[in-house]
């Protein structure tokens, strides 16, 4: 039988066998300490001699635990078997043991497939399946239905830039920006409440810490819903969920990254202000008058939504339609029915209500230059009673990021794709 | 305040408003009847005079809930108030409120957008979600991380076949046929225990009930593990859960489809038989020697295995060396450690023991006229110490398709991508 290092405290004076992974070997001459890796956490292995053995190799070591007040959780194992499941080269290409902090964001990402073994590196994963889990229980709570819609799709919503082509036998598709017109069908399938996670691709050519071309997409479409007021509320409702789950599960986790998760009570008071609002906001915070909501005053915003009301995060709603895709529910003055959220800096949701009337959407999609004859599947949703409905999406990576306080996206996406990256 | 049919029972003498789609209209003269659904369920409204309202448009009804023994669910609403969100245009493509199975696939496919709001196709889709749910809730309880891995990648793993091309700014990539290299990463992370829900891709020119070109994997995989029996194990838990989630929760989705799930106690005594044993019982059940195992002796071995343990589900392992990918464990007699799982007929599950070893792995690349080369990122995982481990897939289409009793794969796919179809 295994034990694990964290069940180790419970096992003084008894034989144990520890797998894991090599992290760091102290040779004090007499004796000889291994740090071991496992799921759970770390142990102290101790050897009479120098044991044959690399750093990142995979071993089994049985032992007796006992108490020792300077090793980690106050117990270790005097080892007396040892067999090395698998040798690891000397060559290691990656210092899994030192702070990855010290290494180049480049080099990270070159050697993912070994730098990912370094504990801080691996805490963002662990805390990124716990947003998964909460995002998901959250919405089920709520009366959700999971969906798995395609991500090859003939046409694009918004037109055909920005989109991936895919060769498909003797045809070209593309990669899905959104599941956007999906949740809409699925809305009006009676399902009524909707989510899904999946992948989403932009074809743009962005390099900057913010930008990634392939994401994960937390996306959310709700029918039978007055306005975008609601949405808000329903996203303060998952976020808090989600800040409530990350406190419980990887204190370790956040401690790797010396991050806090904003209070999750704090979550219903997060600012709601207009885009208008929000400039001026910003033109009063910096003295410079400023005409829209740049990456900087998002930044602004932040900041004076931490002074105010204690969270660092801001709903900006009332876009300008321009600004936003065709199917967007449009507001007076050119404005529309669509909502960010801005968390700590970054926007990491977009949403709003939708157009669920049929000719009112084919004008929109017309004002916009786009095709209606690509969009029929699209507008048949509408043509045959749709209920007045809207929706958001989160990216995972960049909520991932700002929860740890990473400096950029790419570090919180496991395999990133970026302008030139493919690989590994 | 809106009410939901399923909350009408509790709701008799009371102004209620319920909100939905028209499902049927029964005008008798003097009283009509309309049927509304919604996320619920359904209920009937009852109006004094026909109500000007086409079907599937969305309504608003506002009335008071009165007990009627021969209304569903024993109570209705005698409307005083419709308001109508969503007029429907009156040529409706799909008979949204007729038994789907009197219309083709391929008609079913072409209105996907409409006919999925026939009550019974919906089932399909409520019940895939709660799948998705149990898989990822099962695999948590055992210490499972979810992860996210990018679903392009520079090449194949098992070459360059079957794969689509993508064209990627100046480059070229390809979808992913599974999570595979990066499950294995990720297993070596440390975090030994991952799972992975996301889509898969095969350019395979198909044209079968069996196949789709995207389809949702759902991806396990597991170190420091003594063999393949263990992985069997693992996903007879899973199903067991999976099968215990169904049944509480989508017991009108069964009965839809006049279903019903294995006895989930059962799962722990699915046969386990070697690929020699199955060729063995296929012959003597058949009387026909076979020398494979195909589609037809799938079905046989499932009629085998409910007839001798009680469950339409057999495990079939040893595979020959040929049939499994390069980084499968091999075994004897050019056998290997992978096997299959096969429900009602069908293979749900491949899976198997991995090399773990960097020569052996090497050695069998070249064997099987893969370039190492292109390999090198994948390779690094083994080289740096990689523990003992294993893992499967379960497609999720196939297990929705095959727990209702569906023909075809594609009716349990929201938006099914072959050779032909790529919209809606």
């Amino acid at each position: 039988m295994r034990t694990l290092a964290s069940e180790l405290a419970s096992s003084v004076g008894a034989t144990v066998t520890l797998c894991g992974w090599v992290h760091r070997i102290r040779d004090l001459g007499g004796v000889s300490f291994v740090m071991l890796r496992d799921r759970s956490g770390s142990a102290q292995l101790v050897f009479d001699a120098k044991p044959e053995v690399t750093l990142e190799s995979v071993i089994r070591a049985e032992g007796v635990a006992a108490a020792n007040e300077k090793a980690p959780g106050g117990v270790e194992v005097r080892v007396e078997k040892l067999e090395v499941l698998s040798s690891a080269a000397p060559d290691l290409p990656f210092p899994v043991n030192q702070d990855p902090g010290k290494t180049s964001l480049e080099s990270i990402l070159d050697h993912r497939m070994i730098s990912v073994r370094a504990p801080a590196i691996l805490s963002i994963f662990r805390l990124q399946s716990t947003i998964l889990r909460c995002f998901a229980e959250h919405l089920r709570g709520e009366g959700f239905t999971e969906i798995k819609t395609s991500k090859l799709i003939g046409t694009g919503t918004e037109g055909g830039t920005g989109l991936f082509a895919v060769e498909y036998f003797d045809t070209k598709v593309y990669l899905t920006q959104s599941p956007q017109l999906y949740k809409q069908a699925m809305v009006s399938s009676g399902l009524e409440r909707v989510f899904e996670i999946g992948p989403a691709y932009r074809a743009e050519k962005h390099d900057t810490p913010r930008h990634i071309n392939e994401f994960t997409s937390l996306d959310v479409e709700m029918a039978f819903i007055e306005g975008e007021q609601e949405l808000m509320s329903l996203e303060e409702r998952i976020l808090a969920s989600i800040f409530r789950g990350v406190r419980q599960s990887n204190a370790r986790d956040l401690e790797a990254w010396k991050a806090a998760v904003p209070d999750p009570a704090l979550c219903a008071s997060i600012p709601r202000v207009s885009h208008d609002e929000a400039r001026e906001i910003v033109s009063r915070e910096t003295g410079k008058k400023v005409y829209e909501v740049t990456p900087e005053a998002e930044r602004t915003l932040c900041d004076w939504a931490l002074k105010t009301s204690g969270i660092d995060a801001c709903f900006v709603y009332g876009y300008p339609r321009k600004s936003r895709p065709f199917y967007t529910y449009p507001a007076e003055n050119n404005r529309t029915r669509a909502f960010d959220l801005l968390f700590r800096g970054l926007e990491i949701t977009s949403g709003g209500m939708r157009i669920n009337r049929h000719d009112m959407l084919v004008e929109s999609a017309k004002a916009f230059g786009l095709d209606p004859a690509g969009l029929s599947d699209y507008f048949s949703i509408f043509k045959y009673g749709c209920p007045p409905h809207g929706g958001f999406a989160i990216g995972l990576e960049r909520l991932t990021q700002k929860t740890l306080g990473l400096a950029n996206v790419k570090e919180a996406t496991l395999f990133p794709r970026d302008r030139r990256r493919v690989r590994p």
